[in-house]
């Protein structure tokens, strides 16, 4: 049975597990990368995740290891599985998270819906992809990239010079015409139970995630699921999956990005649903059923709430936000940084989605005053 | 502004005050009792509470001092309090809290409906309280008692020779025709603000809660509100208040107890409010608005999990308590043992108390199976 579980990394993916944890009778132990960390509360070991002999010593403290972060190199992974330790998700599904290339060649293969892509090694091989797409297409690292870090938009081989000169090999994708974005949230425990919440839309600016909605307004939510099932299944994905997806003018829905941990389009769940993306994860990874993922309420809203510079504004104006009337603030311990990720909020409403922007935005506001 | 919260006790409720703490961005530290308490992973410190020396080196570490229970003696606050500590509650409210004689006094002062009730220092003085009420009178020690403990209940001046010959005060009061139990949960900040949720039912099995309704079918809500409003403000609490009430047979409420703290009557506020008790007692000893307390859905129900031998099969049955959809299982991470609050089980439902009530049940027969 598994009692403790570790998280590399010691984000705000990791701290918002801790109460989970506590609430399921769960030992938490997080491994940071520095003192001071968002979950420094449950940190229990700081070091480089980069390092095996680093996540060695603290997998020999847990009985399972699992995410904050896709970002633990593979070999150090499955050095780990080879010496018994469990690992969830495994590497055999973590590569797909971790390799856009790979993601895109395994998606194909199990016939779901994305955009056509190619592996670019040379100018060539990009001006082709160029001509096939009108001159436009987006071109991204295979690993390392997010929040729009690792993607670039080019329409010649010029403008990816830069790039092209390191020899590596790039993804190229389609610029899919899409009218918005959703993500389909879902989880599948090492037994193989699945479960998904409802379908999101989620707003981006500058690249990164700044609003969800939940439900998605009018959405294909029977579709998104049996994508995100298929996905879950086919590679073998265990604890929570996000699945973004573009959704084109027809409703036809694309398989966007993958992440295989709690993501920011899952937060509104911790007071939206029966059972928040979060304590989904560790039921996920230490094999316990999963829980409920009803909504508690008909409509619920998302805010991030992102660093506007060096100054934590977010304290001096703390009071106003939290007289707003059912805004939930979420803080994550965080030093301010220019859009570094500072916190959220969301907002409930049984009348409309509106109604629970609009809380939701009140607090913000009084937030940023 | 307080950013760190100090809390003497490392019981449940100093364990889920730990959540909100974080999600406020405020520091929790407990000063425990012992190593492995509920609240370790907030524990900074471990040590005796009725040692000056102890918690006045706990009390330099944090901005406020409150309470996990009430049992800090008052010499040791007030002492803390003189030498410029920020104590929340304060020694002077407290005081009402830990002796029920001065508790009687004060609410009596203040005009507000008590049983009938007299200090006993002698046998005369408990013979001439019974004559008076039909023979039979609750006896109970002033200090130190709770869940059923320090309370006696007395036909004869006989019954009481054990607690007289002590030669300490005794408090009686008359034995209440009550037809249930209430319980009314308010808070008020260090600015004055308060703030009450729905007054809700409780269920007391050998002296100790087994379940609480919330809100209260048919009860007097607004009675209870203003009896919590004038208590809370006559006795200068700060934090939360519980009141427990009784409800006679025509609907009159007299007041049984006080706690000025997080209490097992708002263990469903966790998933049940918009606002939680614990996020509510930590808005008010840091002195920030009190956050809705509005219901999020029609009905919630919570049952108190109790150690049922010393051998802990929460653990055993775990899983199974863990599928049934909607049930809110927490664990207080204890060691068991007999009739001791080993966690608690929520279910909320918008269509009727029982539906709630049946699925925490399911979710407890599940455990105990």
């Amino acid at each position: 049975m598994i009692k403790t579980i570790g998280v590399i990394g010691g984000g705000q993916l990791a701290r918002m597990m801790i109460t989970p944890a506590q609430e399921l009778g769960l030992t938490l132990k997080v491994l940071a990368e520095n003192e001071g960390s968002s979950a420094s509360l449950a940190a229990t070991a700081v070091g480089d995740y980069t390092d095996y002999e680093t996540v060695k010593r603290f997998a020999e403290t847990v009985d399972v290891i699992t995410f904050d972060h896709e970002h633990v190199p593979l070999p150090v992974l499955e050095k780990l599985e080879a010496e018994g330790f469990k690992v969830q998700p495994s590497s055999s599904a973590l590569r797909f998270a971790q390799n856009k290339l790979a993601m895109r060649q395994k998606l194909s293969e199990l016939g779901l819906p994305v955009p056509d892509w190619a592996e670019i090694t040379s100018a060539n091989e990009l001006q082709n992809f160029l001509d096939k797409h009108d001159g436009v297409a987006v071109l991204k690292t295979p690993t390392g990239g997010y929040d729009g870090k690792g993607v670039m938009i080019v329409r010649s081989v010029e403008d990816a010079s830069d790039w092209l000169v390191k020899g590596k090999p790039l993804l190229a994708e389609e610029k899919v015409d899409f009218v918005r974005e959703l993500a389909q949230l879902s989880a599948r425990n090492t037994s193989g139970q699945w479960s998904s919440w409802q379908v999101v839309q989620t707003v981006q600016k500058d690249g990164v995630c700044s609003e969800v909605l939940s439900p998605a307004p009018n959405a294909d939510g029977t579709s998104a699921a049996i994508i995100a099932k298929r996905i879950a299944e086919g590679l073998g994905v265990t604890g929570v999956l996000a699945v973004e997806l573009f959704e084109t003018k027809d409703g036809t829905l694309l398989i966007n990005e993958l992440a295989m941990r709690p993501h920011n389009s899952g937060h509104f769940s911790i007071e939206g649903s029966v059972t928040s993306q979060f304590e989904q994860h560790l039921r996920a990874v230490a094999d316990l059923p999963l829980g409920d993922t009803r909504s508690v309420s008909n409509f619920a809203v998302m805010l991030n709430l992102l660093g506007v510079d060096d100054s934590n504004t977010f304290v001096e104006h703390y009071s106003a936000a939290l007289k707003v009337p059912g805004a939930h603030v979420h803080t994550y311990g965080k030093s301010a940084r220019e859009g570094r990720k500072m916190g959220h909020i969301t907002a409930l409403s049984n009348t409309s989605i509106e109604e629970a922007r609009q809380l939701a935005l009140q607090a913000k506001e009084a937030l940023h005053a």
